[in-house]
């Protein structure tokens, strides 16, 4: 098949490819053949992608001798959750799958974070496939091998690192996805422009409605991204450092997320557009950026068409106490500093280890303030 | 202080020591400091072990400067399910526990394996020591970094490889194990002279009364048995090999435990002495050792009080079918064929790759008439 690209991820003999292309899933049986030539595959995938694509995948698993079955979980992040974990731990054992075979996780990363649990912990780590069928698993939780569910006290708490042995990310199959979960996913390919790249911000900036739109320009991004994203995962798998200039906007992000409830009213890459918001709003107050650079951002983000505002969540914002207490649980606070990203400009986000609670607090309070105004 | 025993386990980056020796615990918190200086300790301990050492446990970790809490869990196998699984980790999440600090696994196997899948999965792996309060947790299940809790499939099918940062095994402490336990664990220090070690074994046959009654020749008979699997795990840490020797009269020993319902009707070192019985007779039909040598084994386990008759069991042996579905669970069964740990002799246990599955459905029928007439 033409224009596939090939993104290495670089983690001695953890090592595996993300192969991206247009149409790629239905070569998914041979690519897997090539990777895990004896596995059998248990699918895991959630109500929403299965109507729409588990036909044709289980179809191409089968075409090329991979013996398959399925299962479904309910669509949404309330999936990540002890009760679905469980079940579907049950089914893959019950289905008798071996360490050597493979769960396989089609769908977005609600399925992936839940899938790649259960295959860490399944007779103690079987092998694991990605299969991502939105743009913010192709772009970023498909890759790096981090896993898990929620905690009631918060988002991913619960998990294992466990590095797929293959990511096969179909841009064509986003052509499914409902335009608010584009969108939401666009917000993570943006962060990597903000992360260290200002170049690949610059051009999202001008070429962001091709990539929405499909074709060459789609696919480049997300290659993009994955490359940004596997360079910064071969450095540091486990985040003991650098890794966690991935978290730019979650720390805010997630507190957000949580306080929502994941009920479907914000999703994560909602939640990343106000979260990377509100971190360059704060690293400008702390005279760490340009108040200029962090307008650009806002300005692209709206535009695009991303929540960029507190008084945009529906329900309304957290309060203060809300935020600070779904920060302290999302991050340690060591004698009253937390550790944070910020940023000194457009692809110079940089790890602040100690920045006053204090700080926080006074921020939030005046943006909220202002949200109301 | 003196007699202290160390046995290290050689795992590269992720060594670490066993310490054994008489009243270890009293100095529970000032080892507990050399290693993690830093970390807060989660004490995981259950119902039967917390009122007979907990609150000298917490005073030793208080004495060094360790904080510590503690959550009890309900003694027996019945634990290691999903439920208290999920409770444990809601309550190490809620501690605001960090991947820095540590789970204590203050207890048993039991303890110890679900209290090892909990650090291994609380911000995707938190620092991890056991103190091993039984006999079967010094010489066994507190080395090797295996952890895990039961699916209603079979045991120990869900869990990851998490390795302890340090085992505390003081050999006092069994003098609160009922004698029922000490026996069961008894059989796994057995098992260490029949996999590779016959003089141990004859030891074992002169000196037994002594290991029992405590002191220095308990000491020496735990050492022996760490020292033993620290050898085994250094070689094959993620059991792709040599490790299975490990499971020897476990394939037989989990079916009988499964079948009996995790009810303490019969406990797992009962099962596994059971299994190591049935694995030397079988190993005696395929022609591979002398019946001596399994009357041997059989006379010296009977000697201690521990079963060595399926008719012992209490409510009645598993069928054959019901033992062979377990098997199977346990066990992939590929073209009939079972990999199965054989000997050829006290020492000589060997990995046997092609073990038709009929010729282990005959010997149990052969087997379980016997038990009936
Ligand atoms: N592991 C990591 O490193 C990592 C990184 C970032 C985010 N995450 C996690 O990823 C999750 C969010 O992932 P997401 O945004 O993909 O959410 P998601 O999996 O919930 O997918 C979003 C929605 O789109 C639907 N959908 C998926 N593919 C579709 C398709 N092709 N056509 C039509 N509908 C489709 C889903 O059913 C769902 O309703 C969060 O739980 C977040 O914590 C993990
Ligand atoms: N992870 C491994 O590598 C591995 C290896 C072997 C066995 N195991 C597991 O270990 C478990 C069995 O371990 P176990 O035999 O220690 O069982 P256990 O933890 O249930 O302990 C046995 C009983 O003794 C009590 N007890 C513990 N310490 C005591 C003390 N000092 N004084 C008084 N009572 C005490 C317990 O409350 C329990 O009732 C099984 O679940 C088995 O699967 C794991
Ligand atoms: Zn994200
Ligand atoms: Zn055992």
């Amino acid at each position: 098949m033409d224009g596939i690209v090939k993104v290495p991820v670089a983690l001695g003999e953890r090592s595996y490819d993300i192969l991206i292309g247009e149409g790629l899933a239905a070569d998914a049986g041979r690519w897997f053949r090539a990777v895990l030539p004896k596995a059998r595959a248990c699918i895991i995938t959630d109500s929403n992608v299965s109507g729409r694509h588990l036909v044709a995948f289980e179809k191409s698993l089968r075409r090329a001798g991979v013996t398959a079955s399925a299962v479904v979980i309910p669509a949404g992040e309330a999936s990540k959750c002890f009760d679905v974990f469980e079940q579907v731990v049950d089914q893959v054992v019950g289905g008798r799958y071996e360490r050597g075979d493979a769960v396989v996780a089609l769908g977005g990363g609600v399925v992936g974070d839940l899938a790649g649990f259960v295959a860490g912990v399944v007779r103690r780590g079987m092998r694991f496939v990605q299969v991502p069928t939105t743009l913010l698993s192709q772009v970023d939780s498909s890759v790096g091998g981090k896993t898990g569910i929620n905690s009631r006290h918060g988002k991913n708490l619960v998990g294992v690192f466990h590095q797929p042995d293959l990511v096969l990310a179909d841009t064509k199959v986003l052509d499914t996805l409902p335009e608010r979960e584009f969108r939401a996913g666009y917000a993570e390919v943006v962060k990597y422009g903000l992360i260290d790249n200002a170049d690949f911000f610059a051009s999202l900036e001008k070429t962001w409605r091709d990539v929405f739109a499909g074709g060459p320009a789609r696919t480049e991004a997300i290659a993009v991204s994955c490359r940004s994203k596997a360079a910064i995962v071969a450095r540091d798998e486990r985040e003991t450092g650098d890794r966690a200039l991935l978290n730019l906007g979650h720390t805010f992000g997630h507190a957000i997320e949580t306080a929502a409830g994941y009920s479907g009213a914000v999703v994560h890459g909602e939640a990343v557009s106000l979260g990377m918001v509100l971190a360059h709003d704060f690293s400008v107050r702390l005279n760490q950026m340009s108040p200029d650079d962090a307008n650009r951002i806002r300005s692209h983000l709206a535009e695009v068409g991303l929540p960029t505002r507190l008084s945009e969540i529906p329900g309304g914002a957290p309060s203060v106490s809300t935020f600070m207490e779904l920060i302290g649980q999302d991050k340690k606070v060591q004698n009253g500093a937390l550790t944070f990203i910020l940023s000194r400009g457009i692809g110079e986000a940089f790890i602040a280890k100690d920045v006053p609670a204090e700080a926080v607090r006074a921020f939030l309070t005046d943006k909220l303030s202002e949200g109301q105004a």
